[in-house]
Parts: C-alpha cells; sequence; structure tokens
C-alpha cells in the first residue's frame, strides 16, 4: 500500500512536438518525472499501477495537431495516452480498491492518476492473460463482435474479405467469421502474415496486397462470386477495388482507415456507385458505443478463448522504453498480431 | 378491340448511336414503323396503347454504350424503354384483359407489344392523374417512401438534407420528412426552383446550389447542428461536403449520383473517415427491391394524396414527338417536378 505522499519515479512517453506524417520514434521520448501514489483526500480520483499499454492507430493519430471528431491531439510535452491494463495502486472511488485490476485509458506512463476512473472496466477474469484486455477482450475484441455481430449481419456461407487481416482487429474478425461457415480471405502486408493467416489463424485463403498490382483483378480471383462481407479498416485503392467486387446486398463496416490517417489529404473513392446498383450497406462503427454491451462480449469471447476455439497473435514489446518504437510498428507494417507493450507484469 | 392482324403506324423514339457526355436531342430520332395490335396465337405477351411515358435518369443512362450492373445499353436502331402508363388493346395473359390500365417498363413509342407482362402493374385507383402513374405512384413514389420509411430510419425532429429537391424523388422525400417532423432543407439548381420548394412544397429552406462557392459552408450555415439524415441523388463534390456536416448516427440514403453518370470517370469522395467517426451509415437503395411492397406504398401514399397532404410537381411534354427534348431536360437542369410525355391520353 502507498503511504501518505510517497513520491515515485515516473517514467513517461513524451510527445515532443507534433508529427506531420506517420509517427517515428524521435516524435516522442521517454523521461522520468515524479508522481505521489496517494489519491488526494476528497479525490474520486484513483492512482494506478500501468501494467500493459496497447499500440492502437487511434494513438499514433493523436500525435498530430489536427485530430477529426471527438478525438483530441495530445499536447507536446505530456505524455501520450490510450488504453491500457493497469492495477489500483490508491482509490477514492468508491468502485475500485487497491489491488483491483482494470483496463481503459490510461496514460504511457509507469504510474497514472485516473481522474475519471467510471471509465475503466474491472477485470474479473484472470485465468487468461492480463494483456489480453489491451486487445482481444478490450477495445479491438468489441470492435471486431460488434462490427461482425452486431452491425454486419453475417450469415453462414457468405464470403467475407478482410483487410489487415493480421491486425488486432482482422484476426478476431477472420476466426468470427469462420465460426459462423462462412468463406474467408484475408490480406496483409507481408509474406510472413499471409502464412499466419492461412496455418495459425484458420483463414481459407491470403495474399499479400504488396505484391499485386491490380486490386481489383486480385479480389476477382480470390472472389469469383462477389464478397459478401467486407471489413474496412484500410481505406484508399483497397476499398476501391473492393465496391467493385462487391455482390448484392453486401456490407462494408467501416472500422478505420489506416493508409489515409497520415495523407495531407485523403484519397479519392471512385466508385461509390456501386452503393445503389448492389444495394450496398457501407457502415461506420466506434466501438465506445458498444462500452455499454460490454458483458454480453465477454461473454461469448471469454467462451470461445476458455475453449480454445479463438487464436490471438500478440507482439509483445518488453518495457516503457521500447513503447515509441511498438507505436511506431503499426504504421510501418512490421507488428504482427496485436502490440502491446508491457510495463509491468504485476 | 382489336380486330385480326389490324396494323398500327407506330411513331417510335430511336437511339441513333450511343452517348458520350450528356444525352442530346440529337441522339435520338422519332421515326414511324408499324405494329400489329393482335397478340399471335399461343403467346402470353400482350399489346398495349401507350398513355405517359417517365422520363428517368436512369433511361439517359442506358444511351451510353458502357451500364453498370443490372442494366443494359439500348440498341442503336430501336426504340428507347422506360416506365409508363400504357392501355391493354390485346392480351394473351390472363391476369390482363383489353381496356385494363396497367404501369411498367414499356417502348417509347405509341404501341408496346410487352413479351413478359407479369412485371406490369394493373391499375386499380383511376380518381388520381394516370400521369401520376410514372411518378408519385411508380417508380420514384416507391424509392421516396423506402427510402425514408424503409431505409433511412428517420426520427421526429431530424435534420434532412435533400439535394436535387425538386425532382420527382426529392419532393416526396422531403414531404414525406416534413409530415414527420423533420426540419427539412432541399438544394436545386434555380431560383425558380427553390422558390417551388419554400412555397408549394413547405420545406423550412431552400438554396441554390449554383449560387454557393462553398458547399461545406453552406451546409454548415443551413444545419448548424448537422444533418441527421441525407437523400443522395447528387454524388460527387456535394456528397463530400454532406460528409463533413452529418451529425453523430447520421444516415445516407443513396438512390443514384447523377452528377456522376456522365463524367469518364466519376470523382474522387474524400470524406469517408466520416463514417466511423460519425457512425454514419450510407446505404444504397434499388427500387425494384420494392416492387413486392407495392401495395403497401399505395395504401398509404395514395390516401395522402386523397387527403392533399402531398403536393406533387409534374412537367408534362406534349406528344411523343417531344419525348428526346423532354429527356435532355433531365440533365441539363431544365425541368421542374416530375417530367414526364403525354404519348395519348386514353
Amino acid at each position: 500500500m502507498a503511504s501518505d505522499g510517497e513520491v515515485m519515479n515516473n517514467k513517461q512517453v513524451i510527445l515532443k512536438h507534433f508529427v506531420d506524417g506517420a509517427p517515428k520514434e524521435s516524435d516522442m521520448l521517454v523521461k522520468t518525472s515524479s508522481i505521489s501514489l496517494k489519491v488526494e483526500s476528497g479525490s474520486k480520483a484513483i492512482v494506478v499501477k500501468n501494467l500493459y499499454l496497447s499500440c492502437d492507430s487511434y494513438v499514433g493519430i493523436r500525435l498530430k495537431n489536427f485530430v477529426p471528431h471527438e478525438c483530441s491531439s495530445f499536447t507536446p510535452g505530456s505524455p501520450l495516452e490510450g488504453f491500457g491494463v493497469a492495477k489500483v495502486v490508491d482509490s477514492g472511488y468508491p468502485k475500485f480498491k487497491e489491488g483491483d485490476l482494470v483496463w481503459g485509458t490510461v496514460g504511457w506512463e509507469e504510474y497514472s492518476v485516473i481522474k475519471n476512473p467510471e471509465s475503466l472496466f474491472k477485470i474479473h477474469h484472470t485465468d487468461v492473460p492480463l494483456s489480453y484486455y489491451t486487445g482481444i477482450l478490450g477495445m479491438q475484441g468489441i470492435t471486431a463482435w460488434a462490427g461482425f455481430y452486431k452491425v454486419a449481419a453475417p450469415k453462414k456461407g457468405e464470403n467475407v474479405y478482410i483487410s489487415a487481416a493480421a491486425g488486432a482487429v482482422g484476426q478476431l474478425v477472420g476466426q468470427f467469421a469462420k465460426l459462423m461457415g462462412c468463406y474467408v480471405v484475408g490480406s496483409a502486408g507481408s509474406k510472413e502474415k499471409v502464412e499466419i493467416l492461412k496455418k495459425k489463424l484458420g483463414f481459407d485463403d491470403a495474399f499479400n496486397y504488396k505484391e499485386e498490382h491490380d486490386l481489383n483483378a486480385t479480389l476477382k480471383r480470390y472472389f469469383p462470386e462477389g464478397i459478401d462481407l467486407y471489413f474496412e479498416t484500410v481505406g484508399g485503392k483497397m476499398l476501391d477495388a473492393v465496391l467493385l467486387n462487391m455482390r448484392l446486398h453486401g456490407r462494408i463496416v467501416v472500422c478505420g482507415m489506416i493508409s489515409q490517417y497520415y495523407l495531407s489529404e485523403p484519397e479519392g473513392i471512385h466508385n461509390l456507385m456501386n452503393l445503389p446498383y448492389k444495394r450496398i450497406r457501407m457502415e461506420g462503427l466506434a466501438v465506445i458505443d458498444y462500452f455499454p454491451q460490454y458483458s454480453e462480449f465477454l461473454d461469448v469471447v471469454l467462451a470461445l478463448i476458455r475453449e480454445e476455439k479463438l487464436v490471438y497473435l500478440e507482439d509483445i514489446a518488453e518495457a516503457i522504453e521500447s513503447a515509441p518504437a511498438a507505436l511506431v510498428s503499426l504504421f510501418n507494417g512490421r507488428s504482427v498480431g496485436k502490440q502491446v507493450v508491457v510495463v509491468a507484469r504485476k
């Protein structure tokens, strides 16, 4: 337990300056400040020790000076923030007590003061790796689950295409689709990832988009009858090629468009006339809308993990000093599976 | 009744050659051929006398050599086709008898032989103008009704924006939205149309998009709180500006993109990242999917017409010789309201 006024060193990942293009390691620095581990008297805040930090593209976006809609830029000189798993050190909030494990938004630092602890989820199930709450049991898990089961209206036997399929969301959606009896093809940006999709994750097929020069022809090859369901995390030319290859009454679930975040102007999409031609539904999804359904999600996905019906790939970087490189790896395609940083294991 | 072998002169609107850009009158010609008004023995075809022809943008599209998806080009040297109202002259099909009024796809000519009469709807209600079955009680009526009530999920008090609002679909959607208690703004391409929207059709406000240089700013002015529901018939820059001004959980019903049909390549749409940011649903609609619900639609809209709760504007061109000019007027913005050609009044 933290004694009154105990002050600890606190390593933090700081934004040095706003970024122009994709983030580079040199845009961040790790520096040591200090923190009191005791909640101020009368405050409803909690103090947590951070265990695992989640590297997500939306963290990278917030390194830019302009961040669109509902998501603010980080402040140069201050630490980054993102989803993480943490242990409560001291609490002014009745729902949490010292020693509780939680997941939610924390600072990219060893210890954080959380002023709005009501936004955190308490972790009750620890028979699975704690890091899972940064991904498969956290934000990306809910995204994949809500996108597939709540938005996409999938049916057995449908043709499902997933871009960025080796990523945190894509690998889960692909496995949900296989469990439902769909035909599932994924794309990724390296031979290694393509092998993983086919051999470890059970996709019916997969391809390296970097080796394809005509994405329209590629998709026609993998989906001669067309695509019923596309999980969009990429945007740009991939989306335009997908629109040409959608089937009647197809659905496109839009979680993100990682290829577009660091362009000065997003690429134009030219094939939207396929929406009325093929009665396509294209729908954006933001995970926070599904947070109220977290326990329904957890019942489904925990059971699948325990029954070993889901494979989950993590790419775990050791120590907070590795966090800038881990974040950057999301944008240069180097990370395979969910990118996590371990700050401490307990 | 047509006596055996009666042969009549039959004026037809013929496609002279495929068009490159928007259709011109000189791409069509009206010529007289001959037709037997008697169905061949053993055929299930019917022969009809065409009364009203519907000028629709999809008719214009079919003058191009390349027509995307589920909709074929016309054949040079042959008559155009489109929706129309007709009277049965002779019938080999048990459901229809001589003298019945029908609507559905007919040739652009005085008389047509219809080989698939099962696709036609019988007209039972003649207390409204027969020409209404080319629009408000036909294809555009179902499009507006299905788009608004079945796809858009509208709610009282929502902010609705309609482009091409003085057109056949737009004027109806706007009135449906007003009947539901929405705030409705429309845009059109002339001062005259804007006045009609505000003074005759009961829109809350309207503007001439040709006088606006920054559509994003324009939409912010008319919708300071954003747009909940957009009815898309235009595409291009208008859609990009709308995406910037959509509200959380907004819906975009895509019926068509008339600004794009005659471009060699459709314009790029750059602002689709707003789909996930704002959880927008964008859904394409094709009217034929709702033909099985025609009687449900008819109950609703006939009642509204009889109670004088709907205003319906038609632009009626006299005689089949005026059909090429009437079709062209859709694409140069000259037609106000539903463009119809009267071939014969009975």
